[in-house]
């Protein structure tokens, strides 16, 4: 059975619960609190960069949400979730690797201000206007299709974007000025395997206190 | 013809001009000084994130060096850089993200040390320890095949990682503790598109002036 290092109000481990749930694979999950319990010695030798998600698949440890989705993509091809054609596939990632290297790190200072930790108004002014670039790219991409890449079913850059852009509007970044994004965004919320991986509020503030008491 | 958006200075741009050699692909190289002509609105129109390397194909915008090197890997799939096997796949990926999302970030400020820029002692040492991190999982990785996840050709993950473990030695970051991954990187080097793309001396010192005139 796969193991699944997981904490469930990490979007980079929300990603790859959403392939499993969405290929329907059997997978165990080994939860991580990140109170630094990422450090310890038995975590350290499964990712030395102490962090989550990790998958283990039979002593095999992949490390990096990106390659862990392309390792279930090759083990568990269906639903397929990559194009074969050249432009189509670019498509799909671009779209997964300007999500992890613009966006993410764009909203950080947004995340952290929403989590109650405050923030310098002029960087979270720049942190909109940042997340606003990425979304006339992703706008632009996404063309007339209703999935980046694909006409008929949603790929990798679904679930990669698809669980970070969600998260903007609430943030003080609406979609109104994307209307394809904004209709895309709509449908994906819908789908069973992210009504199921929506982090909870609960489990939001329980992760706050955590902060809070090692800060 | 294609168009490739590049400085020969920039490692995330000398990984496609790598490949492209290697896969031997015409191309016409766009040259940018990273001086401001980045966020000029013609390159902005093709990327709006101002970075480079950028891959143009008849129109085709390709932003993000490992996009542009599965973009080539489909298109010209001759020698193939990409192993089909889950396992093989997934380790040849995890060194392409582990570079660039773990091994980069941290030898930056080693990197501006180098260039004559200074650097907080603890700041460097806390550099080379991250850095001998990456080595000591590589080295791990790497087992006992000449390659990443393949015993008889270079896959992408010698090209994203066998253009940045070689400038870790000048850098105060040495191999000796690594015999495979030591031994790996010394084959590396003689190949003709690493002799080809390596950092001229002259462009080191020309890109210092410029950097030095805009501080």
């Amino acid at each position: 059975m796969l193991k699944f290092y997981h904490n469930p109000l990490s979007p980079n481990s929300r990603r790859v619960w959403v392939a499993l749930l969405e290929k329907d694979i059997p997978f165990e999950v080994v939860p991580l609190n990140l109170d630094g319990d990422q450090f310890q010695p038995e975590f350290l030798a499964i990712n030395p960069f102490h962090h989550i998600p990790v998958l283990v698949d039979d002593g095999f440890n992949v490390v990096e949400s990106l390659a862990i989705l392309d390792y279930l993509e090759v083990k568990y091809p269906t639903p397929p979730m990559l194009p074969t054609d050249a432009k189509a596939l670019a498509t799909v990632q671009m779209v997964e690797l300007v999500t992890v290297n613009e966006l993410v790190p764009a909203i950080t200072p947004l995340i952290r201000q929403m989590m109650g930790f405050g923030g310098d108004s002029q960087q979270l002014e720049q942190s909109k206007q940042k997340a606003h670039t990425v979304l006339a790219f992703f706008e632009k991409l996404l063309d007339d299709r209703p999935y980046f890449g694909s006409s008929d079913r949603i790929t990798l850059a679904e679930i990669v974007a698809g669980t970070t852009v969600p998260m903007l509007p609430p943030m003080g970044v609406p979609l109104n000025g994307y209307p394809k994004l904004s209709a895309w965004c709509d449908r994906l919320v819908q789908r069973q395997a992210w009504v199921a991986t929506e982090p909870k509020p609960e489990a939001i503030e329980a992760f706050k206190s955590r902060m809070e008491a090692l800060i």
